[in-house]
Order: C-alpha cells, then sequence, then structure tokens
C-alpha cells in the first residue's frame, strides 16, 4: 500500500514536472516560477510548494525530468537501431522529432535552457553542462561505432562530425519557430542526411532523402 | 552648436546602449532592466528613463544598437573581400570573431536572444526574426555569388550551405560557454573550412587549416 501511494506520488510529480519542462521552453527556465505552474495547472502554490522548497529546487527537478523524457524519446529508440551508421541517423531523426515534441512549445528543452544559462554561473548551469557534454558523448560513441564497423570511411573524424550534426539539429531549434514559413526541419533533416551519406561506405544503409 | 550637442547626445547613448548589449548577452533581453543597467554604469535610474520610457523601449533600443555593432564588426569587414568564396569565408571568420567579442560575456547577442524569445509574441520577437531573416539571406546571397563566379561547385545548394554554415556557428555559441575546456570555435572553424574546401573548384583560395 505504501509503495502504491509511492507510486502514485510520483506520477503526480512527473505530470507536474512535464508541465514544468513545457513551461521552461517557452518562458525560460528563469521564468518558471511556482505560481505560474501552480496557475497552469490550475492547483494551489502551496501544494506545489511541498514538493520543492525552493524555485532552484523546482528547476534542478524539472531537469531531471527533461533528462529522463529525452532519454525515453530519443535515446532509448535509437540505440535499438542496428549499430553502426543507422544507429546514427535513427539518433539524429529522433531529437528532431523531439524538437517538434507536441507539448515541448518552444523546441527542445536542453537547447533552450542551455542558452538561458551558459553565462551564468551555480548548479543549474553546472548540470546543463553535464547533460550536453553526456550528449555529445553518445553522438561520437555511435558515430565512433559506425567507422569501426566499416561503414563511415576510415578516418572520419567523430568528433567533427558529432559537432556537426549536432549543429544542423541546433540550428533548427534556432530557426524553427522564428521563421515557421520555411520548412527548416526538413532542410536540417536532408542536410545531415547528405552529410552521412557523403560519408557513408554504402548509403544504401540510409534513406535516399 | 546644436548639432553637436546632438552628436553627443547619440554618443552617451550608444555607450549606454554597448552595456545594455553585452548584459543581454549574459541576463538574457527579458532580465535587462532599467535599474539594473544603471547600477552597471553608475548612473541614477531616473537619468535613464528620459531615454527609454519603458523596458520595451529600452530592448528595441538594444537590439538596434546590436545590429548596428554587427553591421560594423562581420558584414562590413567581410564586404571588403572579394566577390566569391573568399568573401563567404570572411563572412564566417569575422562571425565567429564576434562572438568571440570581449564585450559579450555570453557571446553573440543574437544568438542568445533569439532562443530566449522564439516562442514568445510581441515586436521584439517579430524583430528578432527580421534580423535573422536578413542575415541568413547575407550568408545565402554571398554563396550564391560563389556558385555563379564558378569558386563553389554548380549545382551548390546555396540555401543548404547557408543553413549549415550558420549552424556551425549557433553551435559554437551554444558549446563554448558551457564546454570552457574544449576549444570549440577551433573545432566549429576547421569543419567549416573543410565543408567550403570540399565544395570549391579552386580550394587554394580558402586558408588549409
Amino acid at each position: 500500500m505504501t509503495d502504491g501511494r509511492l507510486a502514485r506520488g510520483q506520477r503526480t510529480k512527473n505530470i507536474v514536472l512535464d508541465t514544468a519542462v513545457g513551461l521552461a521552453t517557452e518562458a525560460g527556465l528563469d521564468g518558471l516560477t511556482l505560481s505560474q505552474l501552480a496557475d497552469r495547472l490550475g492547483v494551489s502554490k502551496s501544494g506545489l510548494f511541498a514538493h520543492w522548497r525552493s524555485k532552484e529546487e523546482l528547476q534542478l527537478a524539472t531537469i531531471e525530468r527533461a533528462r529522463e523524457q529525452f532519454a525515453e524519446l530519443v535515446a532509448a529508440p535509437a540505440l535499438k537501431a542496428p549499430r553502426g551508421v543507422r544507429r546514427l541517423w535513427a539518433l539524429h531523426e529522433a531529437k528532431l522529432a523531439y524538437i517538434q515534441h507536441v507539448e515541448l512549445p518552444g523546441g527542445c528543452f536542453f537547447t533552450n535552457t542551455q542558452f538561458e544559462y551558459d553565462a551564468r554561473v551555480g548548479p543549474i548551469r553546472d548540470r546543463l553542462a553535464e547533460v550536453l557534454t553526456e550528449w555529445l558523448r553518445l553522438i561520437q560513441r555511435l558515430a565512433t561505432e559506425a567507422v569501426d564497423n566499416g561503414e563511415l570511411h576510415a578516418g572520419t573524424d567523430a568528433q567533427a562530425l558529432a559537432f556537426e550534426l549536432n549543429a544542423y539539429a541546433t540550428e533548427a531549434v534556432h530557426q524553427s519557430k522564428l521563421m515557421p514559413d520555411l520548412d527548416v526541419l526538413a532542410l536540417s533533416r536532408a542536410v545531415a542526411l547528405r552529410r552521412l551519406r557523403a560519408l557513408c561506405t554504402d548509403p544504401s544503409l540510409l534513406p535516399k532523402e
């Protein structure tokens, strides 16, 4: 019974934090307040205050929830694709789908908040930097695996390729809301796919377009 | 004499706005307040209030000042390079130098504020979207000129190339403050240069590295 209550409590917390993640993509992580979150959810501020005793606690919990969502929606499905260039491409496509996720009105939670906090100091900036490092290492690891199994040309610079792929996704977030008339996500996808096909020893492993 | 006073008034305003541009790269454009700016400059808030009657007026004036700085520091010097791939590369190098400009603690003013405002509505978001459109059109125009004069391979997609080059610069802003141990600006520069050299009919027009 206690376990059931704990599970329900965690589910409730996650529902609240999902809303916080979405709000932060609009108003910024610094713009996230307990009162605004309470308004959005139609609950009392004191109810939320029982879970998070300060704005910073709420912000850090929101980052962890966004990281869980990202792992579930982006990393986990991509890791089911066969190791090599198909897994690398699956990761990129999953990231582009995440950017368009309906519950994130401002696009990728991490890209937005990393830009917001990059010139600040403190635990929020530090945690966002760790998550970025972890993400870039994952792309680079999958790129290295694709070089190692011969699907990307020998001599492909995995660090540079990870930088490029992430740059195409970041730029899609950058432009997509400001220039809604352009189909920037399609352009970003096409650029990344052409780049990978050019480096691939067997382009038939990848979609044509 | 009146002209002299007007010129001095404009110079004073520009000094204040230069500080506002730098502050906005740290705390965000929304984090820019008349009192914070007055504190930083060691002047009274009422003195500033005489020039800008609201936070939004100050924010819009800060955007225009940042646009002037960008035109002086990035576009103008690049346009002195010979038309074609050298001008396109000069524009990219000038943008990378601007990102490291000592008076912009958070890196590029526009990249930061465009991420901040992309999911909002109103005149600030609209002006930032216009400036981004203008910038992407400039890169694309220089890329088209380089295709037209035969320095980039015929069939090079100028719109896609403009997207790629801007993506490499945006990603440098994204990573450079969060991952200070990595020399991300050098990586970003190397990736862009390799990309342009691969598309160039005469790579000797470009630096080797």
